[in-house]
Order: C-alpha cells, then sequence, then structure tokens
C-alpha cells in the first residue's frame, strides 16, 4: 500500500493576515505523515512592488512579469514568505525546508511562448523532479515551496503556485497516495458565491459537467478546477477546497474532489 | 582519512557586479568534492531598504536591525541574492539548494543581548546543526547559506555571513578535513592597503601577533581575522582570503592562514 501524503497549497488572505496564517501553520503542524506546503504570494509582492515604484503591468487581467516584477517576487515569495512561514514551522516542530523550482533543481519550467502576449519571465512546468522531494521526505523534512521555478539555463521564472501544487502532486502520486488541498479564504466551491454557506460538499467529473452547464462555478474558480481535474486524471487521489478549518478534526464544510 | 570540505564565503562587491559573481561561481563549479558556498547582501539591502524608505540605523558604525529591516534582509539575502545564485549554480552543473538557518533547523541562533548597544535582529549563533548539513551533502546537494538564522521561536534573525561561515566549517570539521575560504574583492591580507600587490602570502598565529603589534593589518580587517583563528583554533584545517583567483589552478598570489 503506498504511503500518505498531503499537499497543502495556501494562498489568498491566508498569507496576508499574520493570525490566519498562524491558525494555518499549526493545524498543518498536526497533519500526520508526509506533507509538502506551496505557498502563492498574495498582495505583499504588489505592495513592495508599488513601493518601489515598481508597476505591475496586466493585459486581459493578466500580469506581466517583466525582469523588475520577477525581482520583487523573487524577493517576496522566495524570501519574506517563504523564510518566515519556515521559521514558523521550526517553532511549530515541523523540520521545514524553504525551496523554489531552482532549489536541487526541483521544478524545471520553459519561459512561457510568446503567441498574442509576451508575459514576460512566466514560466510553465516541463518537469518535476520527484526524486529529489522523495530524498528531502526521506531525510524527515517538510519542503515550503514558493511559486517560482527555474529553467536551468540560469533563469527563474514565475509560476502560478495552483498549477505548481497540482504538479508536485502529479508527481508524486506514482509513489504516494496523495491529497492535494487548495486551502484559502473561502470555505469551498460554492452554489451561490454571495453566500458562504452554499458549500457543494462533493464534485466529481459528472457532477462537474452538469455545474458548468448550469454556469453555478464562479469564473475564479475555473483554472483552479482545471488544476483539480488535471491531478485527478493523473493519479491524485483526492482534491480539497475550503478554508484552514478543513484541516480541524470532524470538520466537514468544504468540498471534496474526485474523478 | 577524512573527506575533505570546502567552505566558500563570497562578499563585498563580487555580490554586486554580475560579471564578477558569475565568474566566481564559475570557478565555485569547478571545485571537486564536498563544498558549501556562504554569501552576504552586499549593498542592495541597503538600496533596496532606501527604495522602500527605510533608513538604516547606525550606532557606533554598526548597523542596527529593526523589524522593517530585517524584512529587507530576509527579502535580499534569503530571496533575491540567494536564489539568483542558486538559480545560476544549477546552470553551471552543480545541483545547489538555497538556505536560510532556518531552513532544516540548521543554525539556531540567540537575539544578541541587549548591554549598551540594541542591535536589534541580529542573532549570535548558539548551534550548527552538523548532521542536517552533512544529509544534504550526502544527498549530493550543495548548500548555499544567506546570512540568516532563526531563534527556533519563529523568529528569523540577521547574522553575520562571515561568522555563519566559520561556524559552519567548525561545526563539519570533526567529519571534515575543513578549508575556509574568504573570497571577496581584495587579494588577500595586504601588508599596505593602498598596494594591492603587498599580499601576505602566509600567517600563523605567531606572525599575526607580530603584525598585530607593528599595526600592520588594516581595522577592517580585525572581525574576519578574528573569525578565522577561531575556526582555525577549532579543527579548521586552514583559511585562505583572497578574491575569486584563488580558485584558479596555480594561481598563488592570495593569503593563506594556519594555526
Amino acid at each position: 500500500m503506498k504511503q500518505k501524503l498531503s499537499i497543502v497549497k495556501i494562498g489568498g488572505n491566508l498569507i496576508e493576515d499574520p493570525k490566519e496564517l498562524y491558525y494555518l501553520l499549526h493545524l498543518f503542524s498536526k497533519i500526520r505523515g508526509n506533507k509538502i506546503l506551496v505557498h502563492g504570494g498574495g498582495k505583499k509582492a504588489t505592495e513592495i512592488g508599488e513601493a518601489l515604484g515598481i508597476k505591475s503591468k496586466m493585459v486581459d487581467g493578466r500580469r506581466i512579469t517583466d525582469a523588475q516584477s520577477l525581482d520583487v517576487a523573487i524577493m517576496v515569495y522566495g524570501g519574506l514568505v517563504n523564510k518566515k512561514i519556515v521559521a514558523q514551522l521550526q517553532a511549530l516542530g515541523v523540520n521545514s525546508v524553504g525551496l523554489s523550482g531552482a532549489d536541487a533543481n526541483i521544478i524545471k519550467a520553459y519561459k512561457r511562448l510568446v503567441n498574442e502576449v509576451d508575459f514576460g519571465f512566466v514560466g510553465d512546468v516541463e518537469k518535476v523532479n520527484t526524486y529529489s522531494i522523495f530524498k528531502i521526505l526521506q531525510a524527515g523534512l517538510t519542503p515550503v515551496f514558493c511559486a517560482l521555478t527555474h529553467d536551468g539555463k540560469g533563469q527563474l521564472l514565475n509560476t502560478n503556485a495552483d498549477t505548481i501544487a497540482s504538479e508536485i502532486a502529479i508527481g508524486m502520486s506514482n509513489q504516494f497516495d496523495t491529497t492535494l488541498y487548495y486551502c484559502f479564504e473561502k470555505k469551498g466551491v460554492l452554489k451561490d458565491i454571495s453566500n458562504e454557506n452554499s458549500v457543494i460538499p462533493f464534485i466529481n467529473s459528472k457532477k462537474y459537467e452538469r455545474l458548468l452547464a448550469l454556469k453555478v462555478i464562479n469564473e475564479g474558480m475555473l483554472p483552479k478546477m482545471h488544476n483539480c481535474f488535471n491531478a485527478l486524471r493523473n493519479q491524485v487521489s483526492k482534491v480539497c477546497i475550503g478554508d484552514s478549518s478543513m484541516f480541524e478534526e470532524g470538520y466537514t464544510n468544504f468540498t471534496t474532489i474526485t474523478l
């Protein structure tokens, strides 16, 4: 039987608010067995970027990563957010190690090809070096990944944290019974975006198609759902979406997604 | 016989200038056997701090690390400088992993006690977790340390990079035949600070005392020399001080220090 592995991606307001973050990290520290944390950068990168006079460029609502914005991402995701999480996890008794995709050559990516839009230093995942992750887990360490990858030629790249989490989950599923948790400020996938208590408890591919046809799934949730089903189609056992409470024992008010 | 371990600390202008840094990393990639890189942050932290409107506070010529300056150090040392070095080393074929002292709980420190001056979030090294470093080396990885430590209670601390290098060297010397390299823009310990060609090739404790009595050693060099002899008195085999060229084969114009 495969060993269990929990991959927890945290994002959004969770990272902004020190109390919320501490609550999540505390619950994360209680998860038994092998575990991996993946975090985004939240609004801190925008904040620091603005303070440095770097304007974020957007095309069709998507952020363009120029050289200066990449530097801010490296500072905030790879430095500030990552190292503070690691220090806090150490205090909670979790022997964590903060990593970018360049560290131990774990996530190789290629710079996104320029079609209509040049997204700049944005990387699409090429390969997850699961052997390195396995060695790190085996050494009793808990990896904490930020949303940076590299191209193997010396260039760091900005990569979506949801995608990093699902790609790592897919890579590790050969060896582990993997559950992927998307943890943010909402209670799960909502039937009615304006009603926090309308969490859909279970979704499978059939139900997902129905929900799509009924246009129930909020647009902002679509890329996340795409990542979920991509992971599930590639051996990941289960995906859960919800807020930090989903790691409380007995709590059930979140969304579980299976194939 | 003990295996060899090279610990290379780089600082000063070396980090500022991309070409100089690339030259050093290229030479570092050629060093055979186990190796560890330790880097400072250079002027980049001051630059970013100033751009963010954070004034560095100095007392008696020593920098005070308040909460804001610490955040800058975490961003610049732990993020920008560290991850860029790791990405470049990967491109040079060195499977490196960027670490702070919080990662894998490698360097625990205590916040410097307040006597006359409160230095703020500055850490003095309490313990180097050599077992974790050993496991990382054994996994075929090359650690790249930035100048951050942690107190084990969730607080990151700013620690002098020279000291981190010598403390790691001391810790590892039980198991390895360790050489510590202090690599910066000068050619070595100079007899005459205004003459780059006055490198003193060999120094031992006796000669050091003579040089001190003659006031030959430049004041800025004294803390480095203190670190050197502290390392040598604690099993480190040899300390070398010089510029990047000291890693070129056959090059001899640098300072070697033994007990």
